[in-house]
C-alpha cells in the first residue's frame, strides 16, 4: 500500500502515531473521549501544534476556554503557538457558551464556509460535549452535531472533536451520540484511584476506519511537552 | 435435511459460516450487534462481497458513511468493490441522516419498490442504531424499523442490520427494539480492557431461527482481508 | 390427590413436567421469560404440537413472525405442523405489529369470542412483549394486556405467553407488567458467556399457583427435536 | 409485660410467630414483600385461614386472582376454605383490574364502611403493587393506597398487604410507596440461582413497630400445608 | 473551648453523645438517615425524651403514625410518654398525609410560629421523605422543605429529621434533598443480610458542622429501653 | 518558568499546595467536590482566610448557610473571621435557597459588578448544587451557572465552587455541569465505610488546567485547624 494512496496525519503524539501506523488517516473525524483531566484540550493543542510545525493550517473551535488561556495553556507546553498564529497557522475561534442561539446558527449556518476560506487542514473542537449540552432536545442536538461534522468534513480537514466520557462507560461518550459522526474514536482513561497511589492514566484507539490500528491500552502521561504515550508494548499486530 | 430445503447465504466469513452450519438462512433479517470498533460495517461490506462473488446482487443503505468512503474502506480490504459496482452487483444508497424526513418518508414509501427492482438478493443496513435516533417518539420510530425490515423481506433478500450495542448490556442494542425484527442476532464484542495487554474480539451466535448453530464465544480479529473468526473449539454439538 | 382434581396439561418437554409433576395445571396462563436465543417460539410451537398430537386444538397468536416461518421453523424440529393445520388442531393467527390499531382493536373486542369459538384448548401469544410495545402509554399497556390474558381465560384454554427478559433482571420480562397476569412463571436463561465457552441455557420454574413444583435450575437444550430439559438433580422435593 | 397489654395476632406460620414475639402486633399494617413466587398470596390466605381457626372473621381483597382460584389455591394447601366461607369466617372481595376506575372509587369511597360492617378482624390486600400500577399518576397512587390503608385500620383489623419486590432492591416495594402505610415488613427472598442447584427461600422481618422481634434471616419452604419457617437459629436477643 | 461557647444537646443515645463529643450542637438541624426498619422513629421519640428528662419541651411532627401509636410505642421502651405529655414537656403534633395541601399550607404559614409559641427546644420530623413524597413538582417540595428547617430553625430549637435512605445509595436521603438543609446527618445502617445470620445495625455520624466527630461506624441495638450503641472502638480522635 | 509568569494562589492547605507545585494558578475557577460530611465549605472557609491572612480581599456567596453559622465555624477553627470581617477582607454574602428568583436575577444581573466592586480576589461559592436545584429547567440552570461563574471570573478573582459529588460517581459533580465551567476539580473523597473502623478521608486532584500537579491520592483530615493533607508519598513527578 503506498504512502500517496493512505495519506496520514501525524497526530503531534508520537506514541499515537506507532499504535496508528502514522497518525490519523487523511480527512478522518476523530472523536476523543475522556474523564476531566485525561488531556483532551491539551491533545487537541497538541494536534494543531503539530500542524502548524509541518506548515498546516489548523483551527481551534473552543466552546470552554478563552483564546488567550488557551494560547497561555499552549505556552506552558512549550509550544510556539504565538508564532503559529502569528503565522496565520493557528486560529482560536471562541464559541461562547453565553451566546448559546448566535453560536448554533453560526454552526449550521457560516460555519462550513469560513472554514473553508481559512484553509483549514486540521480541526479541534473542544467539546462536543458541550456544544450538546447548549442544544435543547434531541432534534436540535443531532441537527447541530451533524452540522458541525459536516462543516468540517466539507472543509478538507482532519478533525478531532474532544468529548466527555461518560462516567458510567467510560468508553463512550456523555451525551452518546458524538460516537455516529466520527470515524475513529480514541479513548484516554484513568486506573482505578487508590489512596496513596499515582493515578495512571492510558490510551486506548478504540475505532479508525480505513486502517489498521493496535488493540493494546497503553499508558501515558501529561509531560512538561504536552501528552506522551509510552509505546512499549504496543502489539500493532495486522489488526484494523 | 437436503441443501434444497435449507437453502444457506455464505455470510464471507468462513469461521462464522461454521457456527451456523453454512451460512444465514435464506431470507433471514439478522442483526449484527456490537461496541464501536468491533468491525460492524467491515462485516457488513465483508457480506455483500461475499455475494457479489458469486454473481449475486447486493445493496448497501448507508446511514453513516458516504459511498466513497465505504469504497475506500473494502479496497483496504483488497476487495473488489469497483468490480463489483461496475458489475452492477453492488449498489451503495445513501441515506444522509441531515435529510432525516426524506429518509423516513423513503422508507416507509418507495424504498420497498426500489430493492424488488434492484433485484437485491444481499441488504445490509449500517446501521439501524442511526435510523431509530433519527425517528422522533416511540411511533415513528417502530414504524420506520418495521417498515424497513417489512421492505428488505418483502425484496426477497438476505437482510443484515447493524446495531450499536448497549453499553450496560452489549448483548442487546441500544435501541432495544431491533431484536424484534430479526430472525438471528450475532453479538461482536470486547474482552476486558487492561493496560498493556491487548483488547480481544469475540464473536457469538446469539439466535438463529430455523437453524442449529454454535452456542460457542468465538475471538475473531479485524485483519488485512476483514474478518477472520478463529474457528477452533467451535462446540456446534446438535443445538438449534 | 386425585387426577381429577387436578388435571395437568403437558408441556411438550418432558423435563418440564417432572419439574412441575405432570405440566401445566390446567386453565394457567403461563409467562416464559428469556433473552433473545432461548427458545421462546420454540417452546410455544412444542407446546401446541405436544397439545395436538393429544388431539388437542390449540392457537398460535403471533406478532413476530408470519405463519409460514412458524409452519417452517416447526417442519425443522420435525413436528407434523401441517398435519396438525390440516387436521384444524393448530390454528395461527398473525398480528402483524404493522397493522398496530387493528390488533389492539381486535384484542379487546372480538378476540376472546374468535377463541371460544375455535375451541382452542392451547394458546400461545408469541410475545406480549411485542404487544406492550406497540400499546401506547401505561394505560392502553394494561388494557391490551389484561383484555388478552382474559380473552385466553375465558375460552377455558391453558396459555403461554412468551416476554423477552429485562437484560438487568433477567428474571423478570421487560415491561415488567406481564407477570402481573400469569398464575406461573417459567425462565429460561443463560450461563454467563465467556471466550471459548459453550454458553449454556438453563430452566427454572420461578411460581407455578395451586401446584408443588421443583425449585432447582435445570440446564436444557434446544436440538433437532425441540427444547430438552436434563431432568437429571431435579429436586421436586415436596415444596411447592 | 402482660398480655393483655400487648396482643399479638398469631400469623399461622409457627416459625414466623417465633420471630416477632407471638405474632403480629395487634391492628398492625404489615407488608410482605417478595419476588414472584415467594409465596405471598400463599402466605395472605394462610393468614386468614389461621384467624378462621381461631373464631376470627377475615377479608381478603384480590386483585391479582378471582374467588374460585383463591378457594382452589387453599384447598390444595388442605385448608378448610370451603368451611370457613360458609361460617362466615372468610370472605373473598374481588377487585378486578379491568374495572380500574370503580375499584378506586370504592376503595376512597364505601369500602372502609364495607369492612368495618363486615367486622374484619384480619384483612388481606394481593396485592398492592397491582393497585398501584393501575392508579394513574403519582398523586391518584398515594390517595389511594392510603385511602385503603385507612380503611383496613379504620375497620380495626391487623392487615397483611402483599407487594411485589423491587427487582434491583429486593428489600423494598417495587412502588417504593407502601412502606410508609405499614407498621411493619416482613422480606420473602430468595438465594442465589445456580445451574443444578436448589433456589432457597428466606425470610426477615425488617421493621415490626411496637415489639421486638428477630433480626436473623431465615430459611423457609412453601410445602403441602403452606409457609413452613425453619425456625432453628432464630436470634430473637432482646432486640426490637 | 468552654461550655458555654459550645452548648450541646444530649442526644438521649449515650454512645451517639460520645461520638459528637457532648450531644448534637445547640440549634442544629440533624438528618438521620436509614433504611425501613433501622429504628428511626425510635430515635425521634428518644431524642424528645431525652429532652424531656431534663426539664425541655419537645414537638414531635408526626407525617406517619397517629399520636396514640406514637405513645404506645414510647411506652414499649419504657419511657414516661404519659408523663411527659401531662407536664407539656411533649407535644405530638400529626400531619396527617391524606390532608395534603392542609398540611402543606400550615407548614409555609403557621407553623413556625406555632413552634416558637410552644416553645419547643427539640424538634422532631417523622419523616421528611413522606412530606417530599406529598408535594408535587420539585419547587413544591423545596419550598415545603426549606419551609419546614426555616419554621424549625426560627423556633431556635435543635431538630432531628428522619428520612428515608435511597436503597441504591445508602448514605444518602431517598429525596436527595433533604441533606441540603441539615447542619449535620447521622447514618442508620443495615450489615449484610445472610440467611442464618443475624442482620447488624450500626450508626455513623457522616456529618456535624462545627463540631468534631468520630468517623468510625459504631455498631447499635433497639434494645427495651431504645437505641443502645457501641461506645467501644469510637475513635473519636481530634478530626471534624 | 518565573513567578511572575505563573502566578499562584495559595490554598490555605499546605499539602494541597505542595500537590499542586504552589497552589491553585490565579484566576482559575476551581471546583471541589465531595459527598456530605467531607469538609467543602471548611475548604471554602480556610482558603479564604489564607488570603486574608495574605491581605487579599475574599467574599463568601453562601447559598447553604446564614453569615452567623459560618463565622461561627470559622471561629471553632480557630481563624480570625472577625477581625477578617471588620478589616473588610472577608465579606460573607447570604443568598439564601428561600428567596430563588431574587438571587438567579441578582446573579445573571448586577453580581458580576458587586465583585468587581469589592475588588474580591478570592471567591467561594458554597454550594454550586443548591445554586442548580434551585434553578428551574436545563437552559436556566446553564445561564444561571454560565452567568456565576463570567461574574467571578470577570471580578479578576481566583474562585472556588463546592459542589456535592454524584453518590453513583463521587468523581463527577451531582449536577454533571459544574465541571464545564470549572479550570480545575478537587475530588473530596472517603474510604469504604466498615464497622468499627474509622472511614478515611481523602483528597485527589483531578484536573487542573496550565500547571503540572500531583496525581496521587492523599489521605487528609479535618483537624482543629481545618483540612490538613498529609503530603507524604505526594508524586508530583512532572507530569501535567
Amino acid at each position: 500500500m503506498s504512502e500517496s494512496k493512505d495519506p496520514r496525519v501525524p497526530t503531534g503524539i508520537k506514541g499515537l502515531d506507532e499504535m496508528l501506523g502514522g497518525g490519523f488517516p487523511k480527512g478522518h473525524v476523530v472523536l476523543v473521549t475522556g474523564l476531566p483531566g485525561t488531556g483532551k484540550t491539551c491533545f487537541g493543542l497538541q494536534f494543531l501544534l503539530a500542524g502548524s510545525a509541518l506548515g498546516e493550517k489548523g483551527v481551534f473551535l473552543s466552546l470552554e476556554e478563552d483564546a488567550p488561556q488557551l494560547m497561555e495553556s499552549g505556552r506552558r507546553f512549550g509550544w510556539p503557538v504565538d508564532e503559529s498564529v502569528s503565522a496565520g497557522r493557528l486560529k482560536i475561534i471562541r464559541l461562547d457558551p453565553k451566546e448559546t442561539k448566535q453560536n448554533l446558527q453560526r454552526i449550521q449556518g457560516s460555519l462550513g464556509k469560513e472554514l473553508k476560506e481559512l484553509g483549514a487542514q486540521r480541526i479541534v473542537v473542544d467539546s462536543v460535549s458541550l456544544l450538546n449540552m447548549l442544544s435543547d432536545g434531541e432534534a436540535e442536538r443531532r441537527t447541530t452535531l451533524f452540522g458541525l461534522a459536516g462543516a468540517c468534513r466539507g472543509a478538507g480537514a482532519t478533525t478531532l472533536l474532544t468529548a466527555e466520557a461518560d462516567p458510567t462507560h467510560p468508553s463512550i461518550s456523555r451525551d452518546g451520540l458524538s460516537e455516529y459522526v466520527a470515524d475513529g474514536v480514541v479513548l484516554l482513561g484513568y486506573s482505578q484511584a487508590e489512596e496513596g497511589l499515582r493515578v495512571g492514566l492510558s490510551m486506548r484507539v478504540l475505532k479508525m476506519r480505513r486502517t489498521a490500528h493496535a488493540r493494546t491500552v497503553q499508558p501515558y502521561r501529561i509531560g512538561p511537552g504536552g501528552i506522551d504515550v509510552d509505546a512499549k508494548a504496543v502489539d500493532f499486530g495486522r489488526g484494523f
